[in-house]
Formats: structure tokens, C-alpha cells, sequence
């Protein structure tokens, strides 16, 4: 017997028959001896519709007190989900209550639509299941000091997940999605593309920061932070598939020290087309330049990735970075009117048309050559890479992006990913 | 300047447009100097989707959990018709900021979807208002001691607005509605009928537990039992109308001690058809009948309105009451089953085709020969009385459903109410 945590996405609530679905499996895990906490979303396209209203009535509005409305409007879905889930999970003959954000508590910070968890109050949650009753609780919401409620932004059900499982010490968060695990790259681009049976909290982190959307990034900080193991496994296999079977499918996302986790020098390759590349050529190369321009740019709340700084010829020097590209055109207009005349440089050279991409794995800390591989592979694929970027469990280039389903293709093979 | 609650029903929370109305006619109020709380329904259809989703998750169960977990599932409703209707004060340039019955909190009893309230916490709602704010409380729900939420039951936004109006000591309580007051009669029976100015608390408690559904009768209770002043005016009026026009609007509910209010001796008339005659003939006239024959009935949860027991002959009675006409084949079956046998009588009658006619108004306090003005009338129409009920306020009659609508009419003209 054991304690697990279940997350259901959007897709997997989108129907009461599809509800019924969800209960009838939570209810074979009950059914085997273990305890559950259910974490699910809103039913497929359910915040998308209350927000539209909000928009409706006020588009494009923004400020704390409209996204405190936008925050008490949109808790709903997971509010009324959850009571359904509960509702159906009587249906199997089993005892169940829902708990919204505020009866657990789910205690987060006041930053409207993106909140963050400070900390979550086990004791009821605790008591329910010691009653022998399944606990469902709304993924996405919390409420702030004040007792207003929030919401965690997209994707925040994962985090809600991970945290309660963290909070009440679960065996393990199983989040049930849309697919089967975390492949080495995009299958879409890589037919050979693996699943892989584990990988650690940090490849996983790399891997979703660099485009792959299994999870929300947040929610694997969260389960490294309080080694919460998360498995990733697919809520489209038939409800009643032998238990056994269930519990070992999907991805385990867990510590590296853990004894099934594979030891390869690259578990993934990672790629991205959301990126913008900004390059401010012939910048005085003097203290306080880079916080100068990347300051300016921060303070619009634009995101920067990779920074490189050339070396420096004539007291001069070239300064790149990336942005996402949806902030390119207000990143650029910025730079121009307030940062350039102050550097007295006016050589500002954009370029959408770039990809990041990226190999991932714990391996690459105790190997050597492995960015010499990558670079070398492509190269012989004729690929110019315009800029790179590493750390101890990854290596990053930036390159045109019409070369990037070649490139991931390459590296997918030249790391022996495919076999 | 004064303080208002606005209650406004689910037809005019019914689409973002109307919802940008209701906001129009707030704003109207705050900009003339008045503090208003507002109290909405949820979106029209709303509370009926989400039962009818749970429904489709399991028909027709019952029990304290799964009530419970109604009342989770119903309550969105309201809170999300709160918050876009804050939005749409924000986008008329107000300060608002809605609150859900926890975040008030309005604390109630247990009885999942029927609950009652027990006190409501004015703090957070005046600070919101000294501030500045225009302040939308959820209706229809509150939380129980244990921090579950609970539902009033429908129409409970009524009672909702009316509790609150109580709390914050309110200088009147605006029910918006889809009628523009409360008639002397149903206008559709009686074209003549007028719309009364004023009508006292027990007055309008009379008129709704006799079958007027302007108001839920729990808020009439509550309005009397605290005093606030209660006004029914019309949602389907421009938003833009005269503020001094709207504020005399419609019907005020009252103390009868109010100067305003009208001195008639009938204020209304009042009818019913959704009760059913049950009379059992040669019952055993001893102590302890009545109880035998209402308790099963009281324990079935049937409600008993009328109740007649006929002068006794040779140590036998007739006795007969009156049932929502809903539970009469529930009710006849258990009497048939587990009462009659034990009183040693099988004669049981039912009558499924009758109506209650009642005349309503304080007057009658004072005055003698009412009731016999209301049973000459009815005998010169040739009507015939099956049951004759009185309280101090009023006097209700069973009659042949088919003489509902000539007894209506003739009783409205006897007592002078089209002039």
C-alpha cells in the first residue's frame, strides 16, 4: 500500500463519460490498496470560455484588480471539475471529497494569473485520507494572504500536483497526459525517437525549458526541490489495463542517484523555434555595458536566453542575445530609442529566423568531447552555429532555423539516441 | 447618500451584454453618491448546466456526500457571474472586488443545498466599501462550520441579499427582477390587477407562501425578522432611467408602521393549484390521531398545509388535509400501508383537482365580516367551499380547481382591488 498523487489533465476531464473514465481508474488503485489525492484540470476548454467572457466584457484590460477578478472567475472550472470527479467516484461506490484551494489551504503568493505556492496545510487533506475517503483537490488555484484567490498561469495543475504530493509525502505523482512519457527528442521530427523509462529532475528541467511542453517547468523544480519522483505516463490507455503494468508505463522523472536511471551521455535533444536573436555591434567594451542593454531589457519584463559577448578589437566590442521572438519587434524598439544613442553605437542587426538546439544528459558532466561531437556533427551536416551556450547538463546552439529538424535528426543519431 | 444592495437574477446576468447593463445601472447609483453591494444569480441556464452534468455523472443519488459535493459544483456558478460583473464595474471605471460566501464569510447551517444562514461577517465587506468600492457578494451560498461550502437552495440569492442588506444595516434592498412589483393578483388571470406601492412584511410572506413567486418566502422572513426595507422593481427598465424614478419604483416591503403604506383591508389575492386533498373518513375521535395520521405524513417529509377535522358522530371523525399535490400518491400510499390499518378504517379519499384561494391583508385585523364578504361571493358565483382555513392576516379557501380563475376575479372585484 501506498500514497500516490493523480493528475488529470484538461483532455482527460472533458466529458462526464470521460470523468466516469478517470474514476473508474482511480478507483482500480483505491480498489489495489493504495490511497489517492487527485489533482485534475478544468474540463477541456472550460477556462478558455470563462475568459473569453472576462474579455468580452473588458478586452485587453489589465492591473491587480482585474486580475484578481480574472483569478476568482477562473478557479471555477477546477472547482466544478473536481466536484464532478468527486461525484463520480461515489458513482464507483468509493468515498470521496473535493477540496478547493482555499479548504486545503493552498497558500501562494498574491501575483494574480501567475502565482507561486508557498506552502500547503496537509491536515485536512491528511484526515480525509486516513478516513479512508479519496481526496480530490483543484489543481491551478491557491489563495494569498488576504484570502483572495489565485491562480498558478497555465499548466499550474502539474505544480499543484507536484506541491501536494511534496506537502503529504506521496510515493509518487502520477501525471496522467495527453502522451505516453518523455521521448529522447520530438517523434514528429524523429521517427526513431525513444521514450525514455527515467531521467533526472535536471535533464527533465533542460528539456522543458528548451521547448519539450510535457510539463510545466515549474512543477519539475518543484519535484526536484522536494525529490517528489513524477512519473509522466498517458491517460489513453484503457481504464482497467492491469494495475502492475500501469504503475511501471510512462517516464520516471526522478534522482539521478536512483538505480534504474539510465546512465547515457545524452538522454534528449531539446529544440526550440520561439527564439529571436538581437545582436548591438560596436558597443565601447567598458564595465557596466552588459547591464546597461540586458537592464533596459529586463525592466520591459522581456526574457533574455543566450548572451554572448565577443572579444573585444579597438577598445569595441559585439554584444548577442536571445529573446523570445513575440518580444523581438518591442526588445528592438526599445534598444533603439533609449539604450543605442547612449552607447553611441546605432548597429542594431536582428534575426527571427533562428532555433536553439539543445542535447541533455546528466552523462555529460563526467565526459569529455561531448560538445565536440555535437559540433562536429554538425558541421559535417553543413550547419553554421551561431551561437552557443552551455552547462553541466547541456549543451546549446543557435542556428538557422531552416536547418533544425536536420540538426535534431543528426545529433538524435550521432548520440546513439535512436537504438 | 446611502447604502444599497442590488440583487439582480439570473435573466439579467444572462450574457455579457446584459451583465455590462447591470454594471451601467450601478454605476448610475455609486455616481449619484450611494454606496451599493451587489448580489447576483449566476448566468441564466448556469446552475441548471452544471446539475445537469453531475446528473449525467450519477442520476438520481442522494446523501450528504454527494450533496456536498453539489453544492461545490453549484456554487461556481455565482462566482463567476460575481467576478465578470466586477469586471464590468472596473470597465465603467469603478473600484469593485467580488466576494465568494467564504471570503464575506455568510456562515450557514450544514443542510447541503437547502442551507440556511446563520450570521454573515460584515468586516471585509464594509472596509471594501469605505474604500470606495462597490462590493458583489455571491448569492445563493455560504460555508458551514467545517468550511464546506453550501448552497441556500433556488431563489436563495434572494435571502442572500436580504441577509446582507441586514448585516451592513442597508438603507433598502433593491430586488431587480423580471416583474416590475407585486400585484394585487396574477395579472394573467386578472388583467385588472394593480401593482401595490407598499405591502408589509407578513403581507408579502402570506402572498408567497400562497403561491406568489415573486420572492423566495425565506427572504421575506429575514427581511421582516431584521427589518430591511425590501423593494421589487424592474430589471427590464432602461439602465439610464431617472434615479429618483427607479428609486420609487416598483413595490416596497415594509413595516406595516410605515406612513406609505397602503391602509387597504385586502391587499391581495393569492392562489395556488399545487396541492392535493387527502380526507379519511371514520377515523377513531381519541388524543393521539391527529399526531398518528400527520406524524407518518411529517416523516415522510411531505408538508401539510390545510388541516380540517370534522365535528365527531358516534366516537368517529372525519379528518382531511392538504398536500403539495407532487407527494399525494407518495403520501396516500403510506397512509394506506402503515396508518389506516392501525386506526381500523380503510375508507381513504383523495381530490388531485383542487385549488387555494386565499385574500390577504392587515386590515383584517381590524376588521369584522371579511371572511364572510369573501364566502358570500364565492357562493353567489355558485362556487362551492371544500375547506376553510384563517390566520390573522388572512383567509384561504379550497375550492374545484376549475372555479379557480372566476373566484379570483370575483374576489378581486368584491374587495374593490382594480380601483
Amino acid at each position: 500500500m501506498a500514497l500516490y498523487v493523480h493528475k488529470y489533465g484538461g483532455t482527460s476531464m472533458g466529458s462526464t463519460e470521460r470523468i466516469r473514465n478517470v474514476a473508474r481508474r482511480v478507483a482500480k488503485w483505491v480498489r489495489a490498496g493504495h490511497q489517492v489525492v487527485v489533482v485534475p484540470s478544468a474540463m477541456s476548454g472550460e477556462t478558455n470560455r470563462l475568459l473569453g467572457l472576462a474579455k468580452e466584457i473588458w478586452p485587453g484590460k489589465a492591473g491587480d484588480a482585474y486580475h484578481r477578478e480574472l483569478d476568482q472567475l477562473a478557479a471555477t472550472g477546477e472547482q466544478a471539475s473536481s466536484a464532478l470527479l468527486a461525484i463520480a467516484l461515489q458513482a464507483e461506490g468509493l468515498q470521496a471529497v473535493s477540496f478547493t484551494g482555499w479548504q486545503v489551504p493552498v497558500r501562494t503568493d498574491s501575483s494574480y494569473t501567475k502565482a507561486r505556492i508557498e506552502s500547503i496545510d496537509d491536515q485536512h487533506v491528511r484526515a480525509e485520507l486516513d478516513a479512508g475517503k479519496v481526496v480530490i483537490v483543484t489543481g491551478f488555484q491557491g489563495i494569498d494572504a488576504g484570502n483572495n484567490i489565485t491562480t498558478l498561469g497555465r499548466g499550474g495543475s502539474d505544480t499543484s500536483a507536484v506541491a501536494i504530493a511534496a506537502a503529504i509525502r506521496a510515493h509518487e505523482c502520477l501525471i496522467y497526459t495527453d502522451v505516453d512519457g518523455v521521448y529522447t527528442t520530438d517523434p514528429r521530427v524523429v521517427p526513431e525517437a525513444r521514450r525514455l523509462n527515467t531521467l533526472s529532475f535536471e535533464e527533465m528541467l533542460e528539456m522543458a525549458s528548451l521547448g519539450s511542453k510535457v510539463l510545466q517547468i515549474r512543477s519539475v523544480e518543484f519535484a526536484g526541490k522536494y525529490k517528489v519522483p513524477l512519473r509522466v505516463l498517458s491517460s489513453f490507455t484503457p481504464w482497467d489495463i492491469d494495475i502492475e503494468e500501469e504503475a511501471k508505463s510512462g517516464t520516471l522523472i526522478t534522482l539521478e542517484e536512483d538505480e534504474q536511471m539510465e546512465k547515457a551521455i545524452v538522454s534528449g535533444i531539446a529544440f526550440s523555434r520561439d527564439e529571436a536573436k538581437i545582436s548591438i555591434l560596436g558597443v565601447p567594451d567598458h564595465p557596466g555595458v552588459a547591464y546597461r542593454i540586458l537592464g533596459a531589457v529586463a525592466d520591459a519584463r522581456v526574457d533574455v536566453d543566450v548572451i554572448i559577448q565577443n572579444v573585444s578589437k579597438d577598445g569595441k566590442t559585439d554584444f548577442s542575445f536571445t529573446v523570445p521572438r513575440a518580444d523581438l519587434e518591442r526588445a528592438s524598439l526599445l534598444l533603439r530609442d533609449k539604450v543605442l544613442p547612449e552607447l553611441g553605437t546605432d548597429q542594431l542587426v536582428t534575426d527571427a529566423k533562428i532555433a536553439k538546439v539543445s542535447i541533455v544528459g546528466i552523462g555529460m558532466r563526467s565526459q569529455v568531447g561531448v560538445a565536440s561531437t555535437m559540433f562536429r556533427t554538425l558541421s559535417e551536416e553543413g550547419i553554421n552555429i551561431k551561437m552557443i551556450s552551455t552547462s553541466e547538463i547541456k549543451t546549446s546552439v543557435v542556428i538557422d532555423e531552416k536547418y533544425v529538424e536536420l540538426a535534431v535528426r543528426a545529433l538524435h543519431r550521432a548520440f546513439g539516441l535512436d537504438q
